[in-house]
């Protein structure tokens, strides 16, 4: 038996997210029945997490186990000729019998895109959030700064999320921006459902001024009051990379 | 009448490209029934020349003559309405009435890009050439040199294309690189039918040691030769600006 760590990239347009579901097509199912193509087996693929629909993965990791003797590092080529175009799996390779994608891991790397113009744009309708007006960056770092660190998050979670441990650390938040386009990007020990697209939301009202600083300061103060959620786009998150070596973790 | 002229974005992957074709839907057939909803009016759409199916643009023009009162600038919106989401009106403005997205244009700007990965892209399989191995990019910056300037480019056309005159200069023809992207870029004063696909082409072949640097100089010194003609494929492709103002023009 062999357990086999692998690297997938994803445009998330066409599905209905990573996890299987009764209704609609993943990511999950499309990878599933690779597996069962390429070993005849039928496979259980953990991801390292679910994504929304629509949000996309540069470094999505996931992993199962097989009796298959095939080599680690050709089931990647081996998959892909039985995955669509918009699904790709960079990397496979053999990990430790205890590895786990999801339990294994130590942290994740995301990044959310922005675009502005006042008409959108064509090329990048499913890979950024529109805005229309540029935000003041500076606003947008301050906000950045804020949640950087060990807090509370349960303010930036999904209403219908029930995990009980809500306290997460985001090692480093950043902002890039170069006009038409601004790149938020997050590093952390851990993200709550739909938490990076309620940060980001948040950012860019504070961006946008329209809501002040002192707002995001009082959610994470506060994490159990009652707030308006506003939640971000899913097309313009990538799930960049999921860490499971303590030297990969980002040093500051 | 008012003569309007319009910046065009679009993601070039699900038409059979610029130009009205009996089989197939084109972006100008798009554009064309978007400003018959707006005017009324049966409108002939100019571009500033034909892209493939596949090619994208982030700068095509166009022009049009309507008798619609409708202030230029609020053009781009009211179409953007009326057109699908891959195709997007950036702007529009009042031209001089001898003004012609073709006939006016004092040249071009396109980039070419490439990702390099073994297992390819999904997420750039529709906006990049996939290489499976990374490029000798000082071989590919020293063929590009060699085609900067006025040359009879006509080794690097589509053998239907009928045009008489073919010398064009290129201003400028550069590389950017940073793994896994490259980006060739071009500008100059016109550009022959397939003829950046061609050079790209031509040097990605340099740069992977698949053709020697003297090929391309024998190519431009004999360039009605019969040659071995490569089109690299059209969804690394975008056309990026057309130029009509002569201080517009890039300064070297």
């Amino acid at each position: 038996m062999q357990t086999i760590r692998m690297i997938i990239e994803y445009d998330g347009t066409g599905y209905c997210g990573w996890q299987i579901q009764p209704n609609g097509i993943s990511i999950q199912e499309k990878l599933t029945d690779a597996l069962t193509a390429v070993t005849g087996e039928k496979v259980t693929v953990h991801g390292s997490g679910r994504t929304d629909a629509g949000v996309h993965a540069r470094g999505q990791c996931a992993s199962f186990k097989t009796k298959s003797r095939i080599p680690a590092n050709r089931f990647a080529p081996a998959l892909n000729t039985h995955l669509p175009p918009d699904i790709c799996v960079l990397e496979t390779r053999e990990a430790s019998p205890d590895f786990h994608a999801r339990y294994s891991a130590l942290g994740k790397a995301y990044s959310y895109h922005l675009h502005v113009h006042p008409q959108g744009s064509a090329l990048l309708r499913n890979a950024a959030w529109q805005l229309r007006q540029w935000p003041d960056t500076a606003k947008m770092e301050a906000a950045l700064e804020m949640i950087t660190g060990t807090h509370d998050f349960a303010a930036f979670r999904a209403a219908n999320s029930d995990v009980k441990d809500t306290v997460r650390t985001i090692w480093k938040a950043s902002l890039y921006h170069r006009e038409p386009h601004l790149r938020i990007t997050y590093q952390g020990n851990g993200f709550l459902y739909k938490m990076v697209r309620m940060l980001s939301a948040a950012v860019v009202q504070v961006g946008l001024g329209k809501m002040p600083l002192e707002a995001i300061r009082e959610r994470l103060n506060h994490p159990a009051a009652d707030y308006r959620k506003l939640t971000a786009p899913p097309q313009g998150l990538f799930l960049d990379k999921v860490y499971y070596e303590a030297e990969e973790l980002p040093l500051f």
